[in-house]
């Protein structure tokens, strides 16, 4: 028997207001209006304990977690979504489409906290299995712009009021995920290409599909 | 200058029944007496975070969470515990009794659900930022007597009712870990010393202070 028609795991990152919920959502609208099977998912969250868990990370902005604490708790929850979510999609043909995953632990925890890499690599493939995604679109911003987005839109969550020396390290290590040392060395992440976030939100998404077009013609293909 | 006179950190382990948490409190309760700045606690839990995470992992029987979003829960909480009371209480000089640390972890989430030991390892050390418990005594006793005293007291919470194949599991990692060999491969965990919990709880103790006092005479000597 051939093998079932796996999915795709798609996911969208980036720093803070480089606009990652908004493609999701217009990716998933595509996907519907292709009638192609899909889901969209976000981390922290998207199972009822992932529910909780975000509840504890991002909604009291005076609440302190500490570091190792707080990339274990997203861990959790990325372990849950992709056991009870994600692989049973993928194995029933779904376009499975990820608002963060593997690279924001490494941008938050490892280059924003000063988490050592290797235990947070380690915790990180204990959590998903070692599944990887079919590709990661990067959505590149400087800091100062996307706090800019942040702050026009009137939220900032525990996440997004750390300091602006935390979000400068983030957003250096978004810069070197991009590099192709960077993914050669971090295989469990898959393919990752960046597009430039800086333009309209029909801009990005038009670059962003242009990209998946080059992969996957017959779904993203004008 | 001196270094600060620094406090023990003394972990009480073994399968479900063994009398953990009795033999930690009436180690409480003879440092008590003498007079000992010292400080109790239990995994999961003793932090707001800790309390929290305990509530999602054992309230509920009928809840299913995937093992290794388990296993970062259990590690999240232990890192929040660390963090924010162990090692201040350590600095402090204060006498520890965990009931429950590493060896709870490598039994139930390594050996019962078997996650894949390196990883769970690694996150380990990430929760504990590599602190090593100066003694773990490990309490030991045959599962069927184990689960026995579990009835006995009319409990079976969440991670008691799992099933006897993942339990006898367990009680053989327990057996596992009272070895030269295995403590050799795992120098985390600190020394561990087996005392047999078939006896009554006067006897464990008895047996316990022993341990204790041939290494820190001047507070655990009759």
């Amino acid at each position: 028997m051939a093998p079932a028609r796996r999915g795709l795991l798609l996911v969208v990152e980036g720093p803070e207001g480089a606009g990652k919920s908004t493609q999701v959502k217009r990716l998933s609208a595509w996907l519907g209006g292709r009638g192609q099977r899909h889901l969209e998912l976000r981390e922290p969250g998207g199972t009822p304990l992932g529910e909780r868990i975000r509840e504890i990370l991002l909604d009291d902005p005076t609440r302190e977690i500490s570091a190792p604490a707080e990339a274990a708790l997203f861990i959790a929850s990325r372990a849950e979504l992709v056991e009870r979510i994600v692989r049973p999609a993928l194995e029933r043909g779904t376009v499975v489409t990820l608002d963060r995953f593997f690279l924001s632990t490494y941008a938050y925890q490892v280059h924003g906290r000063g988490l050592p890499e290797d235990e947070v690599r380690a915790a990180n493939m204990l959590a998903t299995g070692r599944l990887t995604p079919d590709l990661t679109i990067l959505l590149r911003l400087s800091s100062e712009e996307g706090m800019k987005r942040a702050d026009r839109r009137g939220i900032r969550d525990r996440m997004e009021s750390v300091g602006d020396g935390f979000h400068r390290r983030v957003e250096q290590a978004f810069q070197r995920f991009a590099t192709v040392e960077w993914q050669h060395a971090h295989p469990e992440c898959g393919p990752i290409v960046a597009v430039d976030a800086g333009g309209s939100e029909d801009d990005v998404e038009r670059s962003s599909r242009e990209v998946l077009a080059g992969r996957w013609p017959d779904i993203f293909a004008g």
